[in-house]
């Protein structure tokens, strides 16, 4: 496996369902590591990935990740439905109605915050993509910035199927991380699987490599390239392109006007402006 | 016709201009039943159109819902321009600018809030568009869930043509319904056909079938398959990506929380989760 | 070169860095006229590139524009570095970081006004692109309405190599012109070259010719019949489809009916209709 | 008292809860009719109420409305908690909270559609309230325009007395009715009662008068006055203000250009205007 | 004092820099514990803060706060100056501006989410103000749902005159907070005290009392009287006000029916409602 | 007149219809000019007016800007309507109402941008009105940021009475501006005149004085003590309370957080602290 010969990242050697890695100086590659149960998220595994990811946003010896889940069969099989349907929030005794209501409101906001914190990650995360890719898998790859995969992908938007409307992201993000809406109703209400051809003829992936080994290499190899850039430009691009989304072109310009104000001051942008003149390769300081 | 054997909805039986028919438990079908005339819209038509789908969203009998045109040659030819030319809205008498404007104001909001019942409509509603699919049929199509075609299927954002802006939902819905901007404005401002394979290409619509026949089988295909899953979960993801198009991912993830706080209280989601551990074939209530 | 037997509009003449001609009774050809040094844009052609799309905005001899490149090698490379690197905005002696602050917004709202007049030209404009299009290229065409390209373009957005998050209009508009969000950050982020065929496929242009001169005269052949159409149309559909993008579904419906109920009591729409009722080939008053 | 020689508008005597009267020339007088039970609104008045409005909107003999309540006792006391307590969509057998919820939300909506349709009549509005005013009476009144009381006038946002969060409109718009947020707060969530003065002094009423005759009275003076501007300039100036009220400065501005590009084609403006320059009195067509 | 007789609530007593005691069933009392510097926020006072209102927030036990300052003084002189003016992320070694803003931004989001706690807790909030209430003490209050304060009470924006526009919230809710823009505009530019007759006559504060002491009752009385009513009902209104704040009408509407169609399900519907019909006092199960 | 002592500033001798002096260090004073018409606008006049207020946004040697009317009789009485009831835009010979309706969008968009260039100003701007201020008198001053005026004056919102809705930014911003919206709503559509007494009690003005030279001075002593204070805290300070009123609070605050990430950055935040600390007067460079 292409993990095999990185080395952990001592910073983040304490979690139990991840395992993080630095395959490249400023890469850091993390994997879900619950393979017997297909990677499936428990209660727990959740609230972990978002803190995983709030350090990540922090650290300044990153500049870009890589997520991918380990072991041949799954990149997860999402939520793990049999711990959640023992799950305390909807078994509670009590039966008031409105009572329930706001437990279960403030359940799926912890639940949407630490998979958000993914999204909210300030360095670049590309999500590679591998076997079993259902329900929670979609609401977490919709929140990386780029998404890879191995064309043994099997995707799918499962929570209708579980009666559900998927409410941890995927409804909120997908409309707006792929063009064709018919696609994406279609997907969402018929819970059918989509395979790794599909995804990429719709956009929601930009590359199928052949294996899970293959996509796992390109998201790296795309991380270190992108680590190699100034993290002043890098940040700022993704932090402009999610404000974009959701925002007026006006608002958008705005706010680049003053991200900008701030940023052209630093040493980045001589230094790499004067690298490209004299074709020289530049370096940066953390961030 | 594949509509030959399905069976009258009683429910619907008053209507003048389109039939509905049950060809699935669950599963409506509404025909537009105006071939004579390329099924072209007068007022009347689309007064219909909207209470028709008003009283599907409110029925708890249907649960998925086939648009499709009767007849060979088109799915429609939009508006009846020979009607239309002698609108009085345009013609009357009156000639004070003004007061022109509120009654043109007023009838395209009616026109409008006609069309757009098809969107409001709480049961998704997939469109199956063959033949000519010019004007008033974007418009229209642009409300539905999921588009799918026949090969033969002759587009056109028409209006140009006739000397305006296409006003009843094309130029709002279309350029977030697929993904290519650049295509979106080089249709509007065409006025241009494009084909089955175009419509395919950029995401308009999702499946391309050879013949009517087929393509309205397969929209009545996938509506009974979705009308085989909880009505609680389709019809709350119908409502949820519909909310997401148009609000920001803050706004869309706090909705969420509010429809799942009442929804997962219902009997679906742990009939269907059981299903799901139990292999078996789950039911659920009307909705 | 195909603009070689274009006759100069003489509204146009004294511009410096680009000249303007006339290929067709109502189509305006803006070529970016600094082939020497690959139509880099300092800062004098950015602000009489603004100029100049401000003033085809109120032509009304012009009612629809093609914008490309002269020379065999670029459209355009972008930004003139090694102008910008002496830029007086961040070379100022003074070093009060909030009073820099100040000069860069400044300089960065005027720089996104100049290059957005093209996108609030009321008149539709096709982006003919071919040869070397990276940094500003990118800015420029995503606010063009249509973008056709020479087999033989090379994108980039190309900020990200030179230091900074590009501010002056791709990340805010990028993301809402093509489909795919994956591919969006992919090629914002890794700063990476892209091909006229990744172009196309992902919808960033919506065709791709054999060479330059094949590109431009298919961009003039497109305003050609867009200018014969209803200027009163035409004109009407940029603005609402550019509304639509920024606004909710309600919000663009409300704002159609104010828009028609003005345009609807004009000669085109009578004339357009009869016209097509006659088939007959309609004129059009100027606007 | 004031309505007793106003003549019944003919148009409007069908209705059952509601007496609509002619006090002048384009004057309507809604009167809240149920005085025996404090004007407590049941489920066949708040639909009836919403059918009045939406007639009047359209009916060009009115160019403003008073709304008061009949009896010396109550503009009325809001919700008809009897009969509401036996409401069918609460106590429907069925159990299932998910079923429930849709059937709650449909309700709401019906219900706010109803009483909404006071805002969204065309024709300014203006609400003259005296004793008991409370509950329903603030979602109301919040909907009209100008809101004059009589001194004796008792109001309280009740809803959180009966158990619930108002869901009619009062914690929708009150907020951007009057300018302290404090107060608003305050008697929204202890749901006791103020008077007269206090909703003066906070801006919640215009005018305040000795006794309801008076403050009929005085609503009736303005709508007259009203009544005799330009229905153009007034119906145009009623809607720009509610289009503010939800959108930024610069969309608010943009929607003010395009209703005036066609109000001010219209004979109004050029008849007010020599009216204005030659001090005479003007008359206007009906809207 | 009027806390002097309050029993702490255990489940707060270790925090340090305040102290949380339960003048009444149900009611919290928070009270700024640093008189002998007048109040003033250092950074744990303010990270402390926020853990407080979001263990109130869920605090099943809680169902109003007041929040005070201990002693005569101040309720809070603001940000400690003299310990912020030492801040490490101002004067961190390192000087590349870019890097810097970065942390600055950090810092200041985190400083605004602490103190934003306060308006993100679902139980009202009282704000009992007295004496000095500069700077900080107006950013605090803003979140609050009902500010009352004593007549010797001085209020001031004071953050202009350290050199920076105020940034943890003043600026960003004030304008929705009182009426006249006039008067924000006066008091945030010029950073000039205002009394509380002054405050009350613009609607910050809703009620003035004489005296520190009477204004902390009138706050408990207040709070006491809040924590009387259906949790259900409170808090919804709480959230619904909030919301209504920052979105459209339209949408406020559209949540206030989600928020509702569970809510009303709940216990304290009927049994206020019932509790009204038989005028009997009612009780509420937690929330 | 209180501006005989006052020193033209030679920057702006040019201009014909105002004069602008410098009665304090860094106060500029702008007055209309044209007393023997009462000073009212004719369409050079508006075009002259937007481009003082752009000159004076970027003149770092104005801090604060005080309007006011020249003469004894009026502030303005708004548009000249005599020359306005010969404007070209509408009396064009022309009469296809869709291409006029063009050219009344671009007339008031550029009136509007005219105005508005007030609003836009980056220093704060106090309005110090007297005697006769109506119709454009009140568009005008609403872009202002306080208002002050003299016990004299005669408000009026008076465009209904000349046929119009008020379409130069009353309808847009007054609502935003004052707290209570029944009286907006009372002003705007009945067009009657409001007194200074009124106007402050709705929070309209902030300051009333006795006659028009007491007004002029409380304004310029207003604007000389905020042009004392750090201009990167005053002008942040109005660019966030402007931002604020047309956007969510959590916009509002992390647009907050990006202008202070550079703002802080600056010589002024640490000079005025320290001054603080010391009790000494600062200086500050200019912006």
């Amino acid at each position: 496996m292409s993990s095999a010969a990185e080395s952990p990242l001592a910073a983040y050697s304490a979690y139990k369902f991840f395992t993080i890695t630095g395959p490249k100086p400023f890469v850091a590659h993390v994997q879900i590591q619950r393979p017997e149960k297909l990677n499936a998220f428990s209660e727990p595994m959740w609230l972990e990935f978002g803190r995983i990811f709030r350090q990540l946003s922090e650290d300044a010896d990153v500049r870009a990740v890589v997520l991918s889940g380990a072991g041949d069969r799954a990149f997860t099989a999402g939520l793990d439905v049999q711990s959640a349907s023992q799950d305390s929030v909807l078994n509670s005794d009590g039966n008031d109605p409105a009572r329930k209501a706001k437990k279960i409101r403030a359940h799926i906001e912890e639940f949407q915050s630490s998979i958000g914190a993914l999204e909210k990650c300030e360095k670049p995360v590309i999500c590679a993509m591998h076997g079993i890719s259902i329900g929670l898998a979609i609401d977490i790859s919709c929140c990386a910035d780029v998404r890879v995969c191995a064309s043994n992908t099997r995707f799918a938007v499962k929570e209708v199927d579980i009666g559900l409307a998927a409410d941890i992201g995927t409804l909120a993000r997908l409309p707006k991380v792929v063009g064709s809406n018919s696609w994406v109703k279609d997907v969402c209400l018929t819970a059918r699987d989509f395979s790794a051809q599909e995804a990429l003829a719709v956009g929601f992936v930009s590359q199928v490599h052949e294996g899970k080994e293959k996509a796992v290499q390109a998201a790296i190899d795309m991380a270190t390239f992108i680590a190699s850039k100034s993290p002043v430009a890098v940040q700022g691009t993704k932090e402009l392109l999610n404000h974009a989304r959701d925002h007026s072109t006006a608002d958008a310009l705005r706010y680049t006007q003053l991200w900008n104000s701030a940023a052209l001051q630093g040493a980045d942008f001589p230094a790499a402006m004067m690298s490209v003149l004299k074709r020289q390769k530049p370096t940066f300081a953390k961030l």
